[in-house]
């Protein structure tokens, strides 16, 4: 019998063939620091934000007239705006625009999750907004930890943890997935201090080697953003903001895909 | 600067690829139930294993007069002498025998290590005789969990973490490995009750709805064999019986590869 939806955990972009189950919605999360960056934006007032793998594809946009978040390996690129922490997201720069922001880990994943139910950005700023969002869906769940060029990473499955928690505890979610077993126990060892446990992941080392470590408590406060970024038509949108603007002009709650 | 040997954990053989160090001592778990099988034939004296991955190759052998175990969603093959738990190597069915095993996970995983330095097999029951010899070696150790149809497990997960808790334990290995960080902190989640937390893994259910899970509590136990199982040439022999036999002739330590 099977009465609740489920949720599973995919822990890289290299495993996501094993998930076949296009009639879920496909949480994609890279914690350090792309997808809370995209949250980040938008809470500060982005109209939408285009996803892009590579500098070149970047450097057209840019020519093009739209801001860009370029960097590789700490160094702002020379064409763009600004770099890709989330504290370059003002609401001075992004306000009502369009921003292009390069990710190699998480726009692979977008691109894989593409023909899936519903395609969410998920950090941990914004873990509740997709939590309720999910429950009021009714649908099935798969997580898509971004990793680390494919390889797994403690960050975004700490996410995965957490969403999982919030998810089975509320009672409307299943697992019978090993991978989301692993994910709420590695969850329920990290969550009394986040900000310590993540000291041995690779990209914490990865980022104070570069001095970009400043962003990453910040990258792991739960729950200070309402942003609810969904891909639809190659960029991303708030569809928090949209709901609530059709909820202004007396729709009812704007289904955007 | 690097003056220990690290450790690294592969969750799925759909990963080794990003494990491209050929330096490395490869260790391949599956431990519920073909390692542990391997094991506990070596254990009761077979003088080698033939890891085959289809019942075709194993019907082949048959017809050349080897001892066959194969066995398909719990029913023992026609063609075959007995089916895949580690209770079937008996020392009266086995003793002195080369053995044909079919096991599509972990033969994958067999072949994907070819040409590293060392392929060993690992399981909870032998676990100290792993840990032993790697300690010996000096060298880098991958272990590559078989997983199920490439899908990450618990079970393989948990013999990764308690092995690294040994070798890192000892003071004489190190890792950077996300993946080894959460192998660790699942299996200090999990060693104080082995067989409560396997509970929760899906092999688990599969082999309890085929009457399968009598073995369990035997697969979940540690160090209750010597056997050292290492592949060469297409089959799998037991290293330690071959050290002792030479140090029995007189020679020194023998190196098998």
């Amino acid at each position: 019998m099977r009465n609740k939806p489920h949720i599973e955990v995919c822990f890289s972009p290299d495993l996501f063939h094993l998930f076949p189950n296009k009639d879920a919605i496909v949480v994609i999360t890279d914690v350090l620091r792309a997808t809370t960056a995209i949250c980040a934006a938008f809470e500060n007032g982005a109209a939408s934000i285009i996803p892009v793998a590579g500098l070149d594809e970047a450097r057209e946009y840019k020519q093009k007239g739209y801001l860009v978040a370029a960097e590789r390996d700490g160094f702002v690129q020379d064409f763009a705006d600004f770099g890709n922490s989330p504290y370059n997201f003002t609401p001075q720069q992004v306000g009502g625009k369009t921003v292009v922001y390069t990710t190699t880990n998480g726009t692979r994943a977008v691109h894989l999750a593409s023909g899936y139910r519903q395609i969410l950005i998920g950090a941990f700023i914004n873990l509740q907004a997709v939590c309720s969002h999910l429950l009021s869906q009714d649908a099935d769940v798969i997580v898509l930890c971004a990793g680390w060029k494919g390889k797994f990473n403690l960050e975004d499955t700490l996410f995965a943890g957490a969403l999982a928690s919030r998810l089975m505890g509320s009672g409307h979610y299943l697992t019978i997935c090993d991978s989301t077993y692993a994910a709420l126990d590695l969850w329920s060892a990290a969550k009394s201090d986040l900000l310590a446990y993540i000291r041995k992941a690779a990209q914490f080392e990865r980022l104070r080697s570069k001095g970009l470590d400043d962003v990453i408590p910040y990258c792991l406060t739960l729950d200070i953003s309402t942003a609810l970024p969904v891909f639809h038509d190659y960029s991303l949108f708030d569809l928090q903001k949209m709901n609530e603007k059709h909820a202004k002009i007396g729709n009812s709650t704007y289904s955007f895909i």
